[in-house]
């Protein structure tokens, strides 16, 4: 593993015991740690504060959760998973036959060894979470069921960091942090997150991180944004970042925005699966909501609910790799940076191509068949630079890697055969 | 066999023997058969009426006729078989050699059984269809030739029935009621459009159900018409509608009229064959043709000259089912049903997705990586509602059936989520 | 072989052996020849001339050349194959010993029994070509090598001839006449374009045929045409015409060119490739350049570089057929006859069919399910002729031949029911 895929496994290994939800001191603590690394902005919004449609609901903090047997022994405890406390559960401190507390126990009969990740974030319930073969093994009889949380105005915590560019238009880039202990779903997200953000150097558009719980946090990041939201020209999702799997690209409801266009190039001639939007997944759904349809796609590996661990016990730090979030990370550093330089030019020697020869840019031993890749590139960026083709076009109409292409662009420029459209 | 396909089927059966052609006393009769099911509107348009580039020609009406043998045996005789004369033959009474009337006679050499069906509207001939078999039995000699016809002065019939809708936009279904003994072509069509029509209450448009001879009925409907033809938004031309192959809908001139999406909306998912438009086969031909240029498919099982029992004594009333002839009614039920509940929303609440759960419309338990057809339905109606994609949009764009859709668009509005475009 | 087979291969036999180069000499010996077949405007452009990018370079003529080895034997000789000189080579006389020698000599070692073909038309070098086996059978030691050639000011020269149509708008068929003994590349070419020359009789476009030294040449032509360059409505760069290969018609760069569809349309049904345009191979580079964007593709037979005898002693009479070049002369006749008769008409009766029997344009006897082509073509040219679509589109979507097509449009002109849009 390299030191830069080890960084990131540590930091997903860091933040895995933490109790995430959509709102409370499991948020705080995660964006602290990761502040460690990059500097945040981190932003508190009031439990009751309109946000589109939805209001900022009430802040969620749990300390301890247990039930316990007739012999006082936990067979059930938060302390060992906070998988096994249902999200945003109410307070409760009683006693039960196990058959009336079957209807608060969430299993997943089918994967009976794992513990299912449930929330009730806006009914007010509580539950447990087990394995059903933990449940299979509970003899009839009476439990005590405790779970020490409190349900109370607060608010609610996002953050952000922005690497200035050249230009105020932004790329956006979002990641959820409100699930607790999975590891793929979503702090590997959250770990690559912060590589890339770390890893931009001047770049020409402005990039701004938002790390912020699933739906409600997204939605009220594009509440307070919301006059300078045609700012955002490009984003990604990012989400379930570090498994084995290879990568899925899951395009805007646009389909052809040009986040699209420069992940669908990117992404050619590896594994990968490149995805139709649809209204249902991460917070692409509220990005993408009809009233908003930004260019923002999802970048995963394995997609949404498609591995059996999703949602589970089994996505644990073991369950994702250094190797794999390092490859995340360079397909997304390769990407942004085909955003970054992708432009459209024209051709100042139009007429008939212009002699590449006396400026150096042409073999001048004619009469060959090959022609280097070299060549090619400055024949076509030439061809096309008509003001209207970028150079991502030129690219994919060409058949050649971007960055030959940018390269031939650059000589052409400095030849002063061309210039920006 | 159901009642339904029962009751097709006798009709069919009951007609079979008539003689129709495209003027005379066949088609009033056939039309006062169907009047007993369906109350229809019959016009009766003179000969001689100028009718777009036509006119409306001499009525023909035909006794008897029939070709003997020396002995006085008829060899040939309508009494057995309308099909045995060839539509709108001039009378003739005469005696002539085999050779001299081989020029008269129609076979298929290829299916010597069949007796094959033959007109001659438009050019003054006559003329007996047999089968090869028939003709190869024959001795030479000399035979008495009878057609006891009447071509002249009179009208041409066609019928309608109107089931009025909530809107005057019409949808038409037009059958052809020219050809005598064939069952599938098009008794079949006339018997589903008989059902079709009973089975309509209230709908959306208006349905017209046009009952009339191929081509010149057509033509003379259109002529007839003209000035309100652009109340006619779709239509399908049924015919064919009763053997035993899969469904064919041959999509009309525009390709991708409403109609046309919506039956292969419908069609997906069964055995069935989308043709593009060809300015042959029925009387789409017509409505079609580029003047009028109407959103009008063509609905068979196997298309036009598509079987070998094709314009033969072979499609008689086995060669088609009740069965078939409920699965079409079926279909153009389905299609018909889209047709008339399609149409385009707007999302009252397009930044971010509206709060589902608060207004009962969504799951509070979160977590679950399933979610169900009629959650994604709502929000994909969410997400499209931006007034330009309709229901069918957004059913075909989701892969989720019409039905589903609809019902989710109306749970939407019912919450005041969303409004008709 | 056929009399014009013969007569094609007779002339590449013929023009085979001249030395040419982008100027000089052997392109006057070559445009001489031509016109004795076809008569030619010679147009000769003065060293220095500046043609749009570019500059007319010094004219290039040679009169012999060697590597004699100690005993004084020529090795390499231009009078065996004058591809054994690299194009434009500087004078030189001198002697040297092999190891230095071997950085002016060009092989192939991969095809160590050819001579390639070599140039440098615009550095200022000298070299030799020969075949590795002739290399690797020198000794080492001392060698003179002496080249007779001059380069000086002059001209260019090219040729044109027209045949005038009966509008000015011009097809334009430009050949290169550059490449010194290579059968294929591209004497095949100028043959085929002589008999294509001939074989026009009063076309409907103007033809103007083009012989000229590749890229300069093509240049020079566009930069003395320039003003009258709107013209040009289609054309073809002829190259490769004669091997035995299958044809390749190159695009384009719009792709959608009249001429695109064109060829597409009679090279279907017939083994031959479709090429995306591209901004390497032959003078389409120039003709496509974005300041022009002419409608000009590229017929070849096998395309450029695509076979081992490209660009070497390989390509030689033997390696190019006159059945191949009637072939290719055939399809060229054809696509241009389709450009020459391609175009809208507007359908004068278009509610309905038209009534085609009593104009004696349809068949009479009805209930027949075939029908004949000619039939079919009639109702699809009244079908689409709503101006929008040329006889062309009606081919492709009626799945007809065009010259079906045609005649439908002219019966059907003469019968009043038609006018050109």
């Amino acid at each position: 593993m390299t030191d830069l895929g080890e960084r990131m496994h540590a930091l997903v290994r860091r933040l895995y015991p933490l109790c995430r939800s959509i709102t409370g001191d499991g948020v705080r603590e995660t964006l602290a740690v990761v502040g460690e690394q990059l500097p945040l902005t981190v932003h508190e919004v009031p439990t009751g504060t309109r946000v589109l449609d939805w209001t900022v609901p009430r802040e969620w903090n749990i300390r301890d959760a247990y039930v316990a047997d007739a012999t006082g022994r936990r067979v059930v405890d938060f302390r060992e998973s906070n998988l096994h406390v249902v999200g945003y559960s109410v307070p409760v401190h009683t006693r039960m036959p196990l058959t009336e507390l079957r209807r608060h126990l969430h299993t997943l009969p089918d994967q009976p060894d794992l513990v299912p990740y449930r929330t009730s974030y806006y009914a007010p319930t509580w539950g447990f979470c087990l394995a059903q073969s933990t449940l299979d093994a509970l003899p009839d009889g009476e439990y005590e069921v405790f779970i020490d949380a409190t349900l109370a105005d607060g608010s609610l915590t996002y953050a952000e960091h922005v690497v200035p560019g050249q230009v105020e238009d932004e790329v956006l880039v979002s990641c959820h942090v409100c699930h607790p202990s999975l590891a793929n779903d979503n702090l590997a997200g959250i770990a690559v997150a912060v590589q890339l953000a770390l890893s931009l150097e001047n770049p020409y558009h402005t990039y701004r991180f938002v790390f912020a719980p699933g739906t409600i946090g997204a939605i009220t990041w594009l509440a307070r944004n919301r006059g300078r939201i045609e700012r955002v020209r490009h984003g990604v999702v990012l989400a379930c970042a570090g498994d084995r799997g290879s990568l899925t690209y899951k395009q805007s409801r646009r389909g052809d925005a040009p986040v699209d266009r420069v992940f669908r190039h990117v992404l050619a001639g590896r594994p990968h699966e490149i995805r139709a939007f649809s209204p249902y997944g991460y917070d692409e759904r509220q990005y993408c909501s009809p009233g908003f349809d930004l260019g923002v796609g999802s970048l995963t590996r394995t997609p949404y609910a498609g591995y059996p661990e999703y949602h589970t016990s089994g996505d644990d730090p073991d369950f994702v790799t250094g190797e794999s979030m390092v490859d995340t990370l360079r397909v997304l550093q390769e990407a942004f940076a085909v955003l970054d330089r992708d432009r459209a030019y024209v051709n100042l020697s139009p007429y008939g191509e212009p002699q590449l020869g006396r400026r150096g840019l042409y073999d001048s031993l004619g009469g060959r068949s090959d022609a280097h890749d070299a060549q090619l590139a400055m024949l076509w960026v030439l061809n096309l630079s008509d003001g209207t083709h970028s150079l991502l076009d030129v690219a994919e109409r060409a058949g050649l890697p971007f960055g030959a292409v940018a390269t031939a662009a650059d000589a052409l420029r400095d030849a002063g055969l061309l210039k920006e459209a």
